[in-house]
């Protein structure tokens, strides 16, 4: 019975990997800067069009794809565009990302060669539609290992392949994605739990702007940490939507001071803003505050 | 740890199992058509006369009752009525499906040794209120290897018993059925990742058609195949939100057909009704036109 | 894997242990009566007046609190003083149960100590953010094994520790409570797999009695026997939607002698107030009246 959780958890996830990246800790003390990913934008690797727009977005993190984005006759050259762009390409703050083609597909192994063979590395790697923990193995093990042993590639974020999942078990996607609602839940208690980031859902409507804010919110509310956006009119939305806003930012650290003169006065628990406060409110109060100092400066 | 996982999935659980009928496969090229189950209609097995009225109704499945639906007082006559009709009752393209006691209550062995000594075997078993996987390999090894060792039998689908459920965590049910959210979703996941049909639950009000329909839309939503019925004023609406609609299906072909064309000209990702669409949209649509040619015709 | 839902299961949980008292069991001849923690309240240990005030509440159960309502400087008087009180309060019908501190937080074993030495021990202990099931047995073999051979305690009921778990995976509490659905309805089904208790969140916002109620409505729903409070305010509140309703105990007798008489008759399934009815029904009725039975009387 391990299987369908395995299955579950595996099938509907894309896995993000990045080298020389840590990944955010909750507890304090984490000995890398935590950096956001609160869009994650894809753009077809072998439009070298498109490619070049993305330094104009001020995105999060760029998905440089060699998967389904790309026509199944330009793989090839999806991955020697990219590999070229990760040279000349200047995207300033912006992570690139490339998504490479998925182990089951055949086209995996081909572009890792091409791309990890460029003169400048891919600071983040995404592996999509895993199977299988064998998968993940097959990457890091075979590829990675032998071409850059010294790159520091680790495991840092969970991609929820919601169109992915919805065909696997025939689900219909609905406008408040209540159909999601176990699965979207499930992969961010499960991220989390291994200390890893987790990246929601696309909104594919991509006109309906007060729709995608919406569910942005409702994903951050659950605890994700970004969302995958596929035109780049979502993106600034999206990256508002994940940024904790100045009220909350003012009241985490109204409570923060609020917590500490109470304890010094033997006070566990105190009323704060008309609601009962005491350590686990504190923890999420830090969260924000560390979370607000690591986004970019606009 | 793992035990309360094999019990929710479980005892929530009653496993369907049919004999030369293959189940659905999301992939194509399945080696056996694709049989339905949208409506799964209970008849208690001692009602000779409901019994004779299932072949007006046009019903997918039809459940001949052993169980919960017959009084303890009427068992016998209800394994000895289903034996004869098995033979005598034509109801044409309806599945007969035989619902045999639960293991632990002692009466599934004498069910089975009655049915399946009948002279036309049921098509379809159902093993309800499922605890352990002994109890499935209990039905399968012990009386069905033994009588019918050519038969083919196998496991095809998890049907939900929401009320056994509820009375075993203590849940009340609700108009919206938010309490079962979790159970349900997890239900569809697990069953789909093994290529079982997953069957949603009952809705006990039979005269609020409004709601029904409503229920079975979103089940249909969340990737059930079909849902269980208990009265044959629900036959009709159930069936219809269980199959993929008219302008559903056109929406469907059309997608497959704008990706083909943007494959050839080498896009991967594009445009369709104002979505983004790209390889997990078609596989959806492709699920939608498999199904539909799967529906038997009026 | 598996870590990841036992990190769900635990570290979202605090684990309530009793001595001398039986766990709820849905069948019937549970062996104890079933002794019902609706209302589950939250007092400083080291608070002599407001423990004093915990006898006009009329509360099922009361935590005098080592832990999270303790500030740091205080939990040496927070362990003495409840030691003393232990003899001292007398709480009527109230069950006095101790909140230690995390065993991860280094302050578990001395309170313990001190507990556990005091002429009367408490009734029931509850160890707060388990992450681990090693965290369980250090509890029970070290101290309480020791000093209390003959005490009988074990383990009955799991506590959902919301906003600790809301800080672990960086989720923001909402009116609804949405982003805590799949962790609750987890949580429940768990806790049910195993015959325990299910406490539900607690309700920060004390002013608000219309949202307590709808949200201690929902958790009554979802299987949940019980909620915690952090305010005198909340307990009659909680403790009413969390007791059958009079109407509710009337429909489940009705019920119970309408399934009799149709046994009787012959009659599996029957309709009674316009649903379908049969075993799963029968069982829930028999739930409502046994906990019926268990509320104190007023």
């Amino acid at each position: 019975m391990a299987a369908p959780f395995r299955w579950t958890v595996k099938r509907l996830l894309q896995q993000m990997c990045t080298k020389g990246r840590r990944h955010h800790h909750d507890t304090a003390g984490a000995s890398l800067p935590y950096v956001p990913r609160r869009a994650v934008l894809y753009c077809p690797g072998n439009d070298e069009r498109k490619l070049r727009k993305l330094s104009t977005l001020d995105v999060d993190c760029a998905v440089l794809d060699c998967e389904d984005g790309v026509a199944l006759n330009k793989k090839t050259e999806a991955r020697e565009t990219i590999s070229r762009m990760m040279a000349e390409l200047n995207l300033g703050r912006t992570e690139k990302c490339v998504r490479v083609n998925s182990v089951s597909s055949g086209f995996a192994e081909a572009d890792l060669q091409v791309v990890l063979q460029a003169e400048i590395l891919p600071p983040a790697l995404m592996l999509p539609k895993v199977e299988d923990t064998q998968e993940v193995q097959w990457m890091v093990c075979e590829e990675i290992r032998r071409l850059a042993p010294e790159v520091g590639l680790h495991h840092d974020g969970i991609v929820f392949g919601s169109d992915d999942f919805c065909a696997s078990i025939g689900a219909t996607r609905t406008q408040d994605a209540k159909e999601l609602l176990y699965a979207r839940q499930k992969v961010v208690t499960t991220a989390k739990a291994f200390g890893l980031q987790a990246i929601d859902l696309v909104y594919i409507d991509y006109k309906d702007v007060e729709g995608l804010r919406q569910q942005a919110r409702e994903g951050a509310f659950m605890g994700f940490t970004g969302k995958q956006v596929i035109h780049p009119g979502q993106v600034g939305a999206v990256q508002e939507e994940f940024s904790p806003s100045q009220q909350r930012v003012q009241w985490a650290q109204e409570l923060i001071a609020a917590f500490e003169q109470h304890q010094k006065e033997g006070k566990g628990a105190f009323t704060f803003n008309g609601s009962m406060i005491d350590m686990p409110s504190l923890k999420q109060a830090q969260n924000i505050v560390t979370l607000s100092a690591a986004m970019p400066q606009k």
